[in-house]
């Protein structure tokens, strides 16, 4: 019988700020049973797939990412923030609410033509997984799915990734 | 026929300061066999000890710890720094060569006795392997191993958690 994930999903008021209401999943990856099924979840999108790769943004795209590599024998590489990785990187711009971020990866870290998945916890505007995206295909990765814990339909970021096959979990 | 694990740490010198040989484990992680075969050895040492629960510091222990709580249908919690988990959370302190930081839990992450292993892709200092298994012990878990990837020998982290099992798959 498959949990209902959604009884594992905290959601706190006002949290970064007023009025968001911010949807934690740490009680669903602290739950061995359901970050498993929800693990599964993904890897069967992923095998359908063909991946080779899993690619996820700092830091909770790695606790979605890396079990999926692990149960498909693949490799993991994370898309980083600025000054967290050692050798020659490739970068990505996205923009914030103000301002802009970036996102880094290892010029190594795929090889051209590898089928990646990108991995995150949520899809809010689109913006972090667009940049990892970006840096997937500027080293010659091919992005053949991304998938995510939850996607947060108000906030439209599907449209950012329009032509990319996605799988989310839940949505809200 | 195992893989010898060294064949995939990059090594920088001068990084992130003159003098510092920077041991980078992203190529172990990037390739399929040898992430694998690193998480199937902590496994066996996490399976050994009953571990009910897996908890890594941000964000590396993240990639070395997920895929074993996977694979032992286990749940993970994170030790995150500043700002960066929503609920309420428990603190612990360690010190940096100038100044000092700081690791946070949530207060829900861990059940009172449950056992945990604590894991980060590398042994230095041993400085926020201490923070992290001083807030896995304030919610009341019980540490009974740590697992790296890499211990830095002259480093003498190992001396910062005499008392606890630990496991490293590699030495520097």
């Amino acid at each position: 019988m498959a949990l209902d994930l959604h009884d594992y999903v905290a959601s706190i008021p006002d949290y970064p700020e007023k009025g968001v209401l911010f949807r934690d999943i740490s009680p669903l990856m602290a739950d061995g049973e359901a970050y498993h099924q929800a693990t599964d979840q993904i890897v069967q999108f992923a095998r359908d797939k063909g991946v080779e790769m899993i690619v996820g943004p700092e830091a909770r795209g790695f606790i979605v990412g890396c079990p999926v590599a692990f149960e498909l024998g693949v490799g993991f590489a994370p898309a980083r923030k600025k000054g967290k990785l050692p050798r020659e990187t490739v970068k990505a711009e996205y923009s914030l609410e103000y301002g802009k971020s970036a996102l880094y990866m290892h010029k190594d870290a795929i090889k051209p033509g590898q089928k990646v998945l990108v991995t995150d916890d949520l899809l809010a505007t689109g913006g972090t997984i667009s940049a990892t995206i970006d840096l997937v295909e500027q080293l010659g990765g091919i992005v053949v799915g991304c998938a995510f814990i939850i996607e947060l339909k108000d906030l439209h970021g599907r449209d950012k990734i329009k032509g990319y096959d996605m799988l989310s979990l839940m949505e809200y």
